[in-house]
């Protein structure tokens, strides 16, 4: 599996193709078709079939997908199937916020370490977390193994701060600041840029659009 | 122009040549190839005109782009180059998050107004902003004609506030909570699911992508 082969877009697809199965997993539905998937999320099961076999053979002839089955094999493709430990810099409001938000932990991904660089903020207590010096970083990415962080904090350190994760060998970045971080070849970003989605809401209310608000999640 | 037939990653990647220009204008260059603003971003010259072309004719033959006219015109048609009023419903941390960031004004968005259904935060000052009730949505949206909402509210609240909002004429929500809203077809629902970016994030650590983030940001 070579990422050049998949369109970016197949890969958000399955992520809302695991939320949706995830929906009728409680739901106590067990069994699904291409095409009930695709109605429930406004795609065609051609679609849903074209997206799937990027990553495998998953239906069964005659039975359709199970629901479990492929939850768990999703989960495994986007690599949620274990939980991920995650660090965090920055605690200001955004920070407090991604540490409240209650979607991460139910996705994988646990928040085990926050960082500011701000002394005043260092020793507080967020939710069960201390907040940490920014010198700690590297001791606690060694101690606790961690491999992604999430940077939450001004647009001017954003850049100095990524730059101390990658050095003490921080391999992916959920990036909150408005900024393109340059990061080496072996390490992943992935830019969270707030006023882009005001701007992309923005047009599609000029165009008139009226496609429903999942199918444009970002 | 009608919106089916623009592919949605083009949309977004209108946003991105508005960064660029903007980041090319402030460098005091005036005039640009397809060659040298896709350069710029990592895509090749025919995406680059493929992308505008589906708006317009921008280019001058032996000249290539005006800067500063490109930047007007992808404004015009993102809809961003006037100030837009926005409201914000949730004075939590994520609401306060949003109130601070920097990037909105600067894209054409002001927040004009926040509310708050936690009678305890009625009435605090969050930077020039006073927390009103949720009970004057209708009053305020009325006066200011708001027409964009951002919504900061937990899961539990989310679709009963989108309610609220719709029943006063909002046409456009900038949704934070992980929750697929039901609205009708005349309304745009733009969402940010916080997990299902570091879902993506995980994956594309998982293949050992190699891309660089602004490509990726969403």
């Amino acid at each position: 599996m070579r990422n050049e082969e998949i369109p970016n877009p197949a890969v958000y697809r399955l992520s809302f193709y695991l939320r949706q199965l995830e929906s009728f997993h409680r739901g106590d539905r067990h069994t699904i078709s291409s095409k009930q998937l695709g109605e429930a999320l406004g795609y065609s099961d051609a679609q849903v079939r074209k997206d799937l076999a990027y990553f495998g053979q998953f239906g069964h002839p005659g039975i359709g997908y199970r629901v479990d089955e492929l939850i768990h094999q999703l989960k495994k493709i986007l690599g949620t199937d274990k939980i991920s430990h995650v660090l965090l810099v920055g605690a200001g409001n955004l920070g407090r916020a991604l540490l409240a938000y209650k979607g991460f932990v139910h996705k994988g991904f646990k928040i085990v370490a926050i960082f500011d660089a701000d002394a005043t903020k260092v020793g507080r207590k967020i939710g069960d977390l201390l907040v940490r010096s920014d010198q700690d970083i590297a001791s606690v990415v060694a101690e606790l193994q961690i491999r992604v962080a999430m940077l939450a904090v001004p647009v001017q350190a954003a850049q100095a701060v990524a730059d101390q994760l990658l050095a003490v060998g921080i391999k992916g970045i959920l990036n909150f600041a408005p900024i393109a971080l340059n990061v080496p070849g072996d390490v992943v970003v992935q830019s969270v840029d707030l006023a882009l989605q005001l701007e992309q809401l923005s047009f599609r209310m000029t165009l008139g659009d009226s496609s429903p608000g999942d199918e444009s999640s970002l």
